[in-house]
């Protein structure tokens, strides 16, 4: 998609500090000094962690600065809000990017590149990295570039490996760093980040697991639904973070089944809550409405 | 229930007014001198109609002044946005009442009791209104008045029948105002409001009805969507206005069914939704979440 | 509620045996003998297990037999299904029973007593046991018995405890095995079930979990939900057995919450899901709509 | 898709007839003769029109006719159900085919070639027809064949438009035609099919309507449900009939939206919904789950 122009261009400001009182009013006074039009206000005050959390949307063409020196201004602002606060503004005609890993399951990156196609998602895909070659087709058809790396098929962990596992996933933090996407999309790549990945791309890799979690995690989650014998699946998209399928739960929803739903069944029924929760998590993202708190998220939807 | 006590009394400040820079910043000033804590804030800016909507709850414990006081100061704030400026300010302390008008289906009053008796409702039920005894054992076994207003039965609007149907409208119209309520419910009550009515409780009539309006309006609405074949079907919770199922619609939800599901079955179903979406649009008006604009309703849930 | 009569009432079948072919036409074979007319027919061949259930509802008045003369013909043919079979044929005209175990929490109760009196639930409520007497006034108020059983308060388990809620539970069973009922009702009961009351009771005792079994199993559910920061809350309807809250499932359901919401919000919005799953697993239940296999039902709805 | 091979390749009958007593026996008696193995069987007796439906999948490798054969042998039984009987035996073996009409909208084809490259449709989607040729890239990326049909530009029927018109959908017909396929669907096609076509293609034109009929029929459907200030926004698949957007319903859903919500808002987040529900009608529609009587559907889901 091209970046916002016009009336459409948006500064973003994000913002999370110690609450207390007056805060709204400072970030408003400084607001409507530079004559910023707010089209999007939303606050949360969480009392259990007592923290404050803001997402404003101005009009671009409503204030006289550029972003960076409304930065520059700003900062004075969130110093003033203590030394925890964590703040950050963009300029949504600043365009962004989004690079995919995926496998060989490929409903998430069709509906990924039909909805760049349609100009629904607020990036450009500038890359997808398959550990097969089963999606590079469809990729390329959309003008997207493809890496191929491979990776060691599942066994034991003998040394050889471990270490061509440690080779792809360095091949793979190459290329994605070559990009500096914004968002690193898990569009079901079926491999498991390294803790240094994890960590790497903290708040920037995005999961979408095959259930409603907590439950079912790890492998194979339709099949452990399926013996519970459970009426409705879901899917989850979250941040990655070093814990398996623990981290931030952005987006979750779910769809009914029941007795006649068998394990394909619910493989093909559960593509459509995946694309969906993964397409809304994704967006969100990439917006500036996720703001991550702990082990849990704010989502000013 | 009791009215908000303690650490949960609020003052709720509503808003509405023509939109341009530097709102969020007044009233933000304005309750950042009270001292005031916000522990809830949401804005609207409606592109379509240049207007702007707010609310914010402040911990009435945070501020020295009574409501009193602080609408009194806040005047002068009203004043300075504009001559269309309308707002409210309501302290969760000061108890609020409902009034129910109900026929023989007691699904939603049933319902409404349950949760008045859980503690749920922000808001005592003063009485209900009867054109019919079915419902009286069940109101008063909650201790709540129950005022039977006969109707006269359907048929030919003769004379007699227009000046009963008169006089008994003048009787409920005596009995609601001697409570003074902030919500009169219409919970199935199966008759269409006198034009005078609709405009004597402007902004506080509240109806169900029994389809996702605007499909189905009138009468028999479950018979009408067993006809046409639709595979969902729905409640609409709204504001009483003089065109019939037409009011500002607060909220509305559905549910599935199939071709074996009858009439019965739907009227079945459909109680479920009618409890539903009356239960929170009915909730969302107690406690000032909903501002009407027109034929529309900016409702911060 | 009045049994069914005249045309509504039924003859309801269920079988579940080993799936092999054949079966389909030697009980309709046998059905249209007794020039029986079939309202709703419903099969279900599990491939994982191998076994097939079906239910059957007849317009008992094209049937000349009883229905203790049906089951008498229906053995021989059960018989020729295998000695695995296992069979039922309910008449509708027999009215059924349902005692209700409460605590404090009254949404459930009020909810189903409504639904009673409504006509809606296909049986009549007994008995509403209490552990203690909140609930008592609403259950009298509908004209149904209230027994008042003590338990002793939560601490540690000493002989004494142990002893009285040793007692607690017999007198409990004395009082529900006196109604014999078709279905006990743990309405957020909040009491773990002994074993040898579940092994009793199996296949009749039915609780409610309030969360998205086999998420958050146990204790305050609410409060797990809140610090993993799911983005859906839910309610698990559920036969009782010897492991808790892993009995099979009947129906569930979830509704949305957001960053804004606290565990006493979540608690409210969750009564609503809560009713809604317990009303419709109680009455399928009641329909003869669940068969049960393994861990697993087959829920004709 | 390739065609259903081994075990998973059915037999699937349908069949409506009048209802009385023995249908179920007769048709299974039939089936068990064959040795037929059942492995899905649904039925419906409307009691509102005295028809009775059914829908059974029958295992091919547990036969041993061809579906000539059986149809041949059937005949004699759909003969003693009456002369209105209607049916049809479609083994699964055979491919079915799909045409495709869109115009620049195209979010309904990605999602469609998108489930064809998965295996997820049980028919191969034989050619787009476009009247413009935005979609012409992504469709021939995915190996099929577009045809651009343009159209005469919207404005004044005069003689030469309405001409080119029906010029235009003459050849639509005979490209449609030329591959006999089992569905037309209008993919967001925004042109009204011809009386004569939608005769000629009758049980086999479906269309995806942006709204929850019968709300908002005609044009513009989301700038009427903005105007009206509905809380919820769907979609619906039906069959083409002549008269606008008032055939046979096969599915419906909605999505929740709400004041913040502008038009453009809605045409993203409708389209999630345009695209579920007419992938799932399609699907039910290509593996005959919908039976159509009068103006109505039973959709064996």
């Amino acid at each position: 998609m091209n970046p916002a122009v016009g009336d459409d261009r948006r500064f973003v400001l994000t913002l999370g500090c110690p609450d207390r009182t007056g805060i709204v009013a400072r970030i408003s006074a400084f607001l409507a000094e530079l004559g910023g039009w707010i089209v999007e206000a939303a606050y949360h005050a969480d009392e259990d962690t007592g923290w404050f959390f803001t997402r404003q949307a101005i009009r671009a063409s409503s204030v006289e600065l550029s972003a960076y020196e409304i930065r520059e201004r700003f900062a004075k602002v969130a110093a003033e809000l203590g030394p925890e606060t964590e703040w950050s503004l963009h300029d949504s005609g600043e365009p962004k990017r989004v690079v995919l890993l995926v496998s060989k399951e490929g409903h998430c990156l069709h509906d990924l590149l039909g909805r760049a196609a349609g100009g629904e998602l607020p990036a450009t895909i500038t890359a997808v990295i398959g550990n097969h070659r089963d999606l590079e087709p469809v990729a390329r058809a959309h003008g997207v570039a493809f890496h191929h790396v491979p990776f060691p098929a599942a066994g034991t962990d003998d040394d050889a490996r471990v270490e061509a596992r440690t080779a792809a996933f360095a091949r793979i933090r190459e290329i994605v760093d070559a990009h500096d996407p914004h968002a690193v999309v898990l569009a079901r790549f079926m491999q498991v980040l390294p803790p240094e990945l994890c960590e790497h791309w903290t708040g920037r890799a995005i999961n979408i697991h095959h259930s409603f979690l907590p439950s079912f995690v790890g492998a194979r989650p339709y099949h452990q639904a399926f013996a519970r014998g459970v009426k409705l699946i879901g899917a989850t998209c979250h941040y990655v973070t070093g814990e398996l399928d623990a981290g931030p739960i952005i987006e979750q929803d779910v769809t009914r089944i029941d007795h006649s739903d068998t394990v394909p069944d619910m493989v093909r029924q559960g593509r459509d809550i995946e694309k969906l929760v993964l397409a809304r998590g994704l967006r969100w993202h990439l917006e500036d409405r996720v703001l991550v708190h702990g082990r849990k998220t704010v989502v000013f939807s």
